[in-house]
């Protein structure tokens, strides 16, 4: 990178490596942390992000950034370089005060909301939100956008991305999906080979053949147990860790989301380490992290093959199961039925989870719903896409914690992960016709090779939209996936 | 603290926090960290440390300390200052240059150590050593002293002391305890109870179960398995973590190092809370710190009085050594043979290790000895203190890692912290004569109440030689622990 001056790159390096400490720390408080850490963490934290963020927002940088040429916007340096632009505008945009207020409402507002659900109570969250909504509206008027103000907040998640575009997504997933989801069963069936008792030790052996047999570098890499698990990387694709749960009585719960996170891993573990201390390391977006993870959990963890392959070694670890076919393993992992928990849902009535919060997060945004309407709009939408009223509030409008936290224009980057995982493996499918084959002899070198060479070694090199075209020949498509929930759950559930 | 500017606070608190994570980023190393993340990590470190110390050494920390009036020395406030001065100045008087040749020569000398150790060959690593001493000579003059440039360095780990006080500690103890060494038997005896097999998991329930009698605090703590035990304080004394080492045949292994690391961190869990983030925090001194893992260790974990309150769990635990008497344990405690492994060895003859080391470093800083004729004079003065010859120089001159991170004016502190443990355990007793027999009934309330009182809560309020001072009624003093040392191992082996 010959165009980006040395003083440039160590001040970006500086800022990654202040960042990794950060995630270590963070891994470390919902890891191993004792209890009485936790204040003292706090300040660690604090104090990191914000050297981080003064580095990152000083007129040094801007100075820098500044005086570097405009080197081909193709090449490494010209990645470099609309990447570090991109993030040191974002951050200078805001005003020291709108950051200071949004930390501390953030701060409130995640309080407020632990509370409110924990006694189903809207109104010890409402305030909260209203001035959290009222501040995101300041930061969008800062952070400028051409059409409309949630591009300018989607942007932080999804670079590039459009709210004209996702609505325009988001109508085709109501149209096609809405209809399919009213013909499901009204609650889970075929999901007994999940269900009973699993003995965790033989869970974790379990799942862990399964994410090495993926490609999962244990030498660059551990997993740990948390009770909301994510993947971090420590250190580029050097150290990257995933976290998972166990739920005795439920198979699903531990291994769809080791899957979920292992996908995460395979895809930063797989960026091009010369990356590492650059503004290119990690992934090239939200959604196109949720692409990998959804991915590897779902069209690969969830597919048929994968159970034939599987279904041997399942009946040996979990012997109660030991009469389960595959073909009963395979229904049992694509139970589908409209239920409460986002976080639970099945693929097929996941989207229509984020369209609701998709379709309330932008009225409230334009003003055009009152945060005081909330829950009852929450309920009529859930009445109507899925069929049901949640029974609280603690289970409807409240179960999520992202608005809490400020995170508007986060939702979506789920469902264009879904849409993306379809168009990608179809892509790789389609450049590897033996890939579906492969799956069902539990090998996947090429499906990860051909991600490796087209999506993951690229970091965030490109910006999403040029990343899945070159990737997949094509702009983002939700034929691929809508053709896939069809197909899937059309032949399951005889729809 | 009104006559300390929040500024200033707000420095330090901050280079306090960006300790704190290199800290946790350390304890993750060592505990955690997936092979592939070492050069990453090693990244961050330097990162975090850079800034730090940038921080501190900077005008603004110069002329903010500078404007400081002076407030009663004896106050919080003065001791603030006392402490944030002396550490400004430490940093401040070393040039930067030095500052970064140290660290390369540190690097450099410690992959050759490594190197040098595996294949027990001097040579390659004398070159670094050479070096190493070189400069810190240079940083001695730098850093300033009034009688001797060895005060210059022992200064950074034990405040106050001076190497004339620390000749005349070493002479006594060589005169008091080479003769009586020599009259040791020259290996192992009375162990049986503590060799053969023991499982590791019953081990740490044993060990763990006697941690927390002593008082150590779950809730702001952990314990985890490393290479080389230490103790880590993550976020004042609400966050300390130790770590501890297994030998399925060797129980004194494991046990001791906990116990040791334990009394560590009771020290630390025992600062007071409002010293968090502020120069006040942690351990008045290394000398200081080792008397409390030393005191928990040795006074206590290798009393008649422990061992016969622990018998019976002991016996129960580990059902092959149900036979052994209370005394028979107390003895294999208490096996005392000269040894060739300074971290190995006994209460009774580890003195004299690190009297050989004070002796040749305090030497070759003068200038009075070679390089080159380091592993002649080691071996001379090990064949006269304790009287056999080292079998290799891996297994001597170059057994410790020490000389190779530039650590001279270190291993006198192991010797403070032991006859540091029997003058302060003495004082305890002294005002609580009952707390002998309240160990016998595995109660520690007693004694862990005196020294939270009269040592840990003070954290680094006072210099090593006041807090002693104020807690023991006199200066550091020899007496106690030689005729501690004298009684003990004369009973056992009737020397």
């Amino acid at each position: 990178m010959n165009e980006i001056s040395d003083s440039l790159k160590q001040r970006f390096a500086t800022i990654a490596d202040l960042d990794a400490a950060s995630a270590v720390l963070s891994w470390d408080q919902q890891t191993h942390m004792p209890e009485g850490g936790l204040a003292a963490r706090a300040e660690q934290l604090s104090t990191l992000s914000r050297i981080s963020h003064d580095m990152l927002v000083s007129e040094e940088t801007g100075a820098l950034l500044e005086e570097t040429g405009n080197p081909d916007p193709i090449s490494v340096e010209g990645a470099f370089l609309r990447v570090a632009r991109r993030e040191y505008e974002r951050a200078a945009r805001l005003p020291s005060r709108l950051v200071g207020e949004l930390s501390r409402t953030r701060s409130l507002a995640q309080g407020a909301w632990e509370k409110a659900r924990a006694n189903s109570d809207w109104e010890l969250f409402a305030p909260h939100l209203e001035r959290m909504v009222a501040l995101q509206r300041e930061a969008a008027e800062h952070l400028g956008y051409e059409e409309h103000p949630y591009d300018a907040l989607l942007d932080a998640y999804e670079p590039g991305m459009r709210k004209s575009q996702l609505d325009e997504l988001f109508a085709r997933l109501r149209e096609e999906l809405v209809p399919t989801v009213k013909k499901l069963p009204r609650e889970a069936t075929g999901e007994e080979p999940f269900r009973g008792s699993f003995d965790e030790g033989k869970q974790e052996e379990f799942s862990t053949r399964v994410i090495t047999d993926f490609g999962y570098d244990w030498s660059r890499g551990r997993q740990d147990r948390v009770t909301h698990p994510f993947c971090t990387s420590l250190g580029g694709p050097a150290d990257v860790r995933i976290t998972t749960r166990f739920d005795p009585t439920w198979f699903s719960y531990h291994f769809f989301a080791t899957l979920h996170e292992a996908g995460h891993a395979l895809y930063e573990q797989g960026v091009d380490p010369a990356y590492t201390r650059t503004p290119l390391a990690g992934g090239a977006s939200l959604g196109v992290h949720e692409s990998q993870s959804r991915l590897w959990e779902n069209i690969v963890g969830r597919s048929r093959e994968f159970w034939n392959h599987y279904q041997p070694l399942f009946g040996k670890t979990f012997p109660q199961a030991a009469g389960a076919s595959a073909e009963d393993l395979y229904r049992a992992a694509n139970v589908a039925y409209p239920s409460e928990i986002r976080t639970e849902a099945d693929e097929l009535t996941y989207n229509l989870h984020i369209l609701i919060r998709y379709e309330i997060e932008t009225a409230l945004l334009e003003g055009d719903l009152e945060v005081s309407g909330l829950p009852g709009v929450w309920n009529e939408k859930t009445k109507s896409y899925l069929g049901f009223t949640p029974r609280s509030d603690a289970r409807g409008v409240l179960q999520d914690v992202h608005w809490a936290m400020g995170l508007i224009g986060y939702f979506p980057t789920y469902t264009l992960g879904n849409v993306l995982s379809a168009q990608i493996f179809e892509a790789a499918e389609s450049a590897h016709p033996e890939i579906r084959e492969q799956i069902s002899e539990g090998r996947f070198e090429t499906l990860l090779g051909w991600l490796r060479e087209n999506i993951h070694r690229h970091g965030r090199r490109y910006e999403p939209r040029e990343l899945i075209e070159r990737a997949t020949g094509r702009p983002m498509e939700s034929g691929p996936y809508v053709s896939y929930l069809k197909r899937k759950y059309g032949e399951i559930y005889d729809l």
